[in-house]
């Protein structure tokens, strides 16, 4: 099941050509989007994924995009969604038609179901691996144009490395920097937690600052749990309580393999942040 | 005016939607492409640049290219041509749909006119700065994951690091290397000409092997020229006698500028070495 809305708030057959093949989305990887998990009718950070669409847009110099468009065209997807199934709704929004003078861009708000793969990680945990990033965390704010922490379309090199992981019989990835330090996962964040504190690296060593993982740190937080936005070390990751992956649909995922080795049993901290984590969308 | 074929070697309405928004193409960057130029109705290196595309799929774990029909969708678009004019033609092949079972690639060739900008800089030349790539000449060895040298779509970081040239009021963009050795153009590839010999990187330090720096140095050998393919240092670019971005539509365009320095002038060898390289395609 998919469904599609454009900005106007119209539904339309995803199943049809919509799209010019000289859209620079294509030719160019030339745009932004965000994926956001709907559940029980509600589109989960709605407005941080629409102001980090917004910051992606700026980092790549397109147009800024028409928000109140695409809270319209999410709404349209939302409704004619079946009742009582999630949805992992895309927003996209590219540099449009190649030449264009107009310049208009393209956007478009799409829903598809949830992976089984994604639910299965989400109760099962996951065999991460991983694997250098090739760049030091002080490049993102020298040279913007590297786009580092952006959430452009041009993600071949994240599709890679998680063809890379599984070649080495694993289901994710953490990039690591040349210092060593921790950056991301190609399409998650790092989180981890030790002594009642969790952490996760700043976004500004070239990462993007995640929506799941803030809003998992809220709900620790009126836990207890102290949290802390500070550099890690990859030689700390097997250190910890607890080593999680957070992004959108795949909420807070459990590392319970990194580098073919087996972690400390962390489902008792999983289970503790995962309710945490529901707390903020509860009640 | 646009010429869009598919592999079966029919025409399509390049203005008509043809792409489903949920081709990974667009969703992901996840593809390759090659731009090739065709002057006099010859598609000039046809094969090396079939070749590169099939290499290029082959980083990505594609499926093999059609390369037959890649040549018939080529063929197709050049007939539909005006005689006398120039084309870029655009050979772009993706993953496909998201999801499709059956993982059919999308794939086409698309004919677009040579930008003016374009024949400008062949005439006149182009200012350059040079730009950060943020990684050493070692690491696409290292990490195929990273797809260095591959001709991905993910080009988001090309067009922004053009961007970031035009707005320090230049035209074009030669990366470097942590160790400050000369990567290549975000679209094209560099060459310096210094004692009778021109020089251009190893591709093995994680550029794309340039089809118009082969043929420019097939032509320059048989005008007596030695060429060298060798690490180039950023610091040397200044000392050569004429410094070079060579790709298929652009040919050889000489660099007059370089971040903001006047470079010697390179007419006279810039004039001969576009001898040499016409000399591969006449008689």
């Amino acid at each position: 099941m998919r469904a599609l809305a454009f900005l106007d708030g119209s539904l339309a057959d995803s199943e049809a050509a919509h799209l010019r093949v000289d859209d620079l989305g294509l030719l160019r990887g030339d745009g932004v989007f965000e994926t956001i998990l709907v559940a029980g009718k509600k589109a989960r950070e709605l407005r941080p994924h629409l102001d980090r669409l917004a910051r992606s847009a700026a980092m790549l110099e397109l147009p800024a995009p028409d928000l109140a468009g695409f809270e319209r065209a999410a709404r349209a997807v939302i409704d004619a969604w079946p009742e009582g199934q999630e949805i992992a709704l895309k927003l996209v929004y590219t540099r449009g038609v190649d030449g264009d003078p107009a310049g208009t861009p393209t956007a478009f708000a799409l829903g598809v179901e949830v992976d089984a793969s994604i639910r299965q990680a989400r109760e099962q945990g996951v065999s991460v691996v991983t694997l250098e990033r090739g760049f030091g965390p002080d490049l993102a704010e020298r040279a913007p144009w590297l786009l580092l922490g952006s959430k452009s379309i041009s993600y071949a090199v994240n599709m890679a490395a998680l063809r890379e992981a599984a070649r080495r019989g694993a289901q994710d990835v953490i990039f690591t920097a040349t210092d060593g330090s921790v950056l991301e996962g190609p399409t998650s964040t790092v989180v981890l937690a030790k002594d009642r504190t969790l952490y996760t690296p700043p976004s500004t060593i070239g990462i993007l600052p995640g929506t799941t993982q803030y809003a998992l740190f809220r709900g620790a937080e009126k836990a207890g749990w102290t949290v802390k936005v500070e550099p890690i070390a990859a030689v700390d990751l097997a250190q910890a309580e607890g080593l999680f992956l957070t992004s959108s649909v795949r909420l807070v995922t459990r590392v319970h393999t990194l580098d073919g080795v087996a972690l400390p049993d962390s489902t008792a901290v999983h289970r503790e942040l995962t309710a945490a984590y529901d707390s903020v969308y509860s009640g």
